[in-house]
């Protein structure tokens, strides 16, 4: 290999010094999640795609890194196409069967015709499109659903693409001799192949028949395996399926890297680590209350004060929503709010008033446009603009049980604020709402972040599990202890004294001396080759070695201090005390 | 989804109790590392596949995972088809070329007619299949390559295969509506296509023409990255990288999972973690002493008694190769004179013999066959056996040093032996080779592994690096801790004590005395729901916390020992200390 080589874009090496500071991280987490009582699980790095795939969204299936079948599977070219055949083969049985069903019931009904033709215009409804139909959302992806103009276009690519697929099966199918076979003649020869094909992806997206995913298919031939994409959905997962082995409350933290796809850039990787502390199986608000306490005892321990761990609860949210009567405008809402400090109150009103939210909704909303105060000021406040709406209050009482009884029991160095702008993890979060902000003047994002979510297992057949965690951004702590020089020095592995090798003749005495030192656990190591001295030297100044020993004579050691200078000569104990 | 959730085979969840007990093994071994002066890196879970591939052989190639490209590539199907296209196009383009060259070459020396023909034969040389040749060794795989009339049936399939190709090719072109073209009107309707592909294909591997990967046409397209299959690749890869910001001799640790789609089986995971010591950029034989030391006080620190650290060296092999006069028979000889324990001296030399190794080799490899005593005495053996051979007396010397300084030194527990059957890595080391058995009794196969390898990073361009290193198994490891009953009790991450839960009234008393054992590092947790007490207890008792605390009252704990049943009154200094 000539050129040098290189790693995955958005992947990084660590290199020791780096290891050994992500690793003081992570041990001052697990020694806290510890003594909050979460216990560590760690879950396989990936999962069947069937248990990650459709849990994140369109864009996050997108984002999920597949792992392609076995590891030959293009040494078994052959058996592919097999299974490849075998499925479609299938397929096209079932769906000539629905098919069949749904002509039969056309003509009872007197409907003949192309399916599309007749159905399009009534069962083409917004509902249908945004039920996450996956092939479909792929061709509308980038269109706006808007006009009867709009969706000709639509089906037109819709059907370009149908036909595209026909041929692609129909190549598959002659690459494997099936051009021989009676199946083939039957459907292919006789033209009606096209149609069939046509009318199975019709049956299959119109009419909601959706266990069969034609677009799909080879897809899980080749890969059926994919990369963690985060740690609460393997989570969630093993919960139900070691739910007779575990007593809930179950509390655990989990550290373990996952992977994402996305578009590497500063500060964004496509493998990195997340550190999650979840506990599933209690409603209890003292959960909330300790995961702040949490936050606090780990930032507490690094060093890192100032930070602010901000709290918000969807219900608060939702009540809001309630309130300015346009539950569907809560995101447009809560984006626009968000931007009071940067367009000032009448550069959000103008945005709110774009965004179709009513004059008299604002009127209504106007305490938040001047939401300062303490924690209990600004949980009067919201008491009163929700009294109307009953989950609104719901959310004020738990914002306040979480909050007094926070500041009751007291944080060691960060503070909890109350901010309603808060939406983080709005599609899944149902409670609590929680994000951490580094201390001011640090130019980093948010360092953490969590929430509550009611039925965190249901997705696995497991309902009614109520979870509430937090999770710490490993990457963005390490920038923030990094920028503000907060990692000790000792953090580092390097070897405490290194041994001058002067040739064979000394080298085991040097040997048995380290032999001893390393018993009392000081790092130590000779220079493994008779080099030059100032080479031997040079290596350790350039190791960060603190103590070089230079001679050894008649059981007294030359140790000098490197960045001192000084040299003194000692014997064994004193030796070892010194460097201990 | 209806089904209980599951993960895929051959990967494993982690309980609270088994992550504890797997931190417990890592941490000692990382203490150890450092104290020998090994550092930490890590390296990005999947590498680029150019990395990898080729770096394992055939049959590590065949079980490295592969990532397929970006997290989309089956939403952009068309896309795909397109690149494919351009590559085929490519393809034909410059082997047409070199097609016509070849033509023009023979045309010259008034030869003509299909390739395959004519050159068979002549180049069908044991050289070209043992080159590594991807595709070739594939269709080779099974097959023992001696007669004429073998490499006839070779010669049959791979024009099957062949044809299989052209198929596929033919087939993709369709579904592009390529058949539109004139490209494919020159050359596939006038039926040239298949003698066309036929002769690029001939031209690829008989030509060594090997950068037109013609089999590898589609892989690279849909996969570029690989996941990490072992750490001693990477860290090659790593070496040469940031060879710039490196001193050498690096010693480096590395404790990281690794990935193979091994058909699983007892003991065999497709995910499984390695943890290795190597240090790269010395010849220094004290490095092999040291790594032998670092395996006694890992598994001495582990109260793993017993343990028998096994030495051999590639040179002593190549000697006794040498001495046999056979050079290429050393895998057979090695196989065979390992089952001397069981199928007995005549046993093993019957199998010699039927592998063609001759009985005058016999007579002179004899000592082999009782080769018992010390190792002083093995190796006094060795330097007569092996004294005609330069590198097999090499190999006694080197071994001579290592073992002598290693009884010198003195080991803890461990006990090292010479090992002549000792094979492992056969491939790649040069020098030592290391394995580790776990102590009699135990039914575990080796627990640990290494050996030195002279050209570490020579495949990434950085010649002449000399590598050595050693291996822990750490699933097997933690097995025989299991079976043997040697993981500490304290191991588990389990809370100390947990407070019943007697509703909001006191659980702010609660929670304010749990914040205080928490600073003082003790375990400690709420029962978070006002639940039944009988619930309550029974948690406690199954979670494995040892102490409740039943009652507060004037500022008086109830402090219940679940396991021996007694209870205490104390006051909080006195529980702080009882629970320490």
């Amino acid at each position: 290999m000539a050129s040098k080589p290189s790693i995955p874009k958005g992947t990084r090496d660590f290199s020791p010094v780096e290891v050994s500071k992500r690793n003081y991280i992570i041990a001052i987490m697990r020694t806290h999640f510890e003594n909050y009582g979460y216990q560590p699980i760690e879950t396989p790095s990936f999962e069947n795609s069937d248990t990650l795939m459709g849990k994140y969204g369109e864009e996050g299936d997108r984002l999920i890194f597949k792992i392609l079948n076995s590891g030959d599977f293009f040494d078994e070219k052959l058996e592919f196409n097999k299974k490849l055949l075998l499925k479609l083969n299938n397929i096209i049985g079932q769906s000539t069967k629905e098919l069949l069903r749904l002509f039969t019931e056309k003509l009872e009904k007197n409907q003949t015709g192309f399916l599309f033709k007749n159905e399009i215009d009534e069962n083409f409804t917004k509902d249908i499109i945004e039920k996450n139909i996956y092939y479909f959302e792929l061709k509308t992806r980038n269109l706006k659903l808007v006009s009867v103009e709009d969706k000709k276009i639509i089906l037109k690519l819709f059907n370009d693409e149908i036909l595209t697929y026909v041929k692609i099966i129909k190549s598959f199918l002659v690459s494997y001799d099936f051009d021989k076979s009676n199946l083939y003649n039957e459907v292919v020869e006789n033209n009606s192949f096209e149609r069939l094909i046509n009318d199975i992806v019709t049956s299959i997206f119109y009419k909601n028949q959706r266990n069969i995913k034609f677009p799909n298919v080879i897809a899980p031939l080749i890969s059926e395996k994919a990369l963690r994409y985060d740690l609460t959905v393997p989570f969630a997962r093993y919960v139900v399926q070691h739910q007779s082995e575990i007593e809930f409350p179950f509390k655990r933290y989990q550290i373990q890297p996952v992977w994402r796809a996305d578009r590497p850039q500063k500060g964004r990787f496509r493998e990195f680590y997340q550190c999650d502390a979840d506990v599933v199986g209690s409603t209890s608000l003292w959960q909330e209350v300790e995961l702040v306490q949490l936050y606090d005892a780990v930032f507490a321990e690094l060093g890192l004060h100032g930070v602010t761990i901000k709290i918000n609860n969807r219900k608060i949210l939702s009540g809001i929503a309630e309130v300015i009567g346009a539950s569907d405008k809560l995101i447009d809402f809560t984006v626009a709010l968000d931007k009071l400090d940067k367009i000032g109150e009448e550069g959000v009103k103008k945005e709110m008033l774009e965004k179709g939210i009513s004059e008299e909704a604002l009127v209504k909303v106007q305490p938040l446009f001047n939401f300062t105060g303490t924690i209990q000021e600004k949980i009067a406040k919201l008491s009163v603009l929700l009294s109307s709406s009953e989950e609104g209050m719901k959310g004020v009482e738990e914002l306040r049980f979480i909050c007094d009884n926070v500041s009751k029991l007291g944080l060691q160095k960060a503070t909890l604020d109350l901010d309603v702008t808060l939406a983080r993890g709005l599609n899944y979060y149902t409670g609590a709402i929680f994000e951490v902000a580094a201390p001011e003047g640090v130019a980093m994002g948010s360092i953490g972040g969590g929430g509550r979510y009611d039925d965190l297992t249901g997705i696995f057949g497991l309902p009614n599990m109520s979870g509430v965690g937090i999770s710490f951004g490993l990457d963005r702590i390490y920038l923030v202890l990094d920028e503000l020089g907060l990692f000790p020095e000792t953090v580092t592995t390097a070897t405490k004294v290194m041994f001058l090798n002067f040739g064979e003749t000394q080298s085991f005495e040097v040997m048995q001396t380290i032999q001893k030192l390393r018993v009392a656990n000081i790092k130590s190591e000779m220079y493994p080759d008779a080099a030059k001295i100032d080479k031997q030297f040079k290596y350790a100044e350039r190791r960060g070695i603190p103590f070089v020993v230079k001679e050894i004579s008649n059981g007294l050691f030359t140790l000098k201090n490197i960045i001192s200078g000084e040299q003194v000569q000692v014997d064994f104990s004193t030796l070892s005390t010194t460097l201990k």
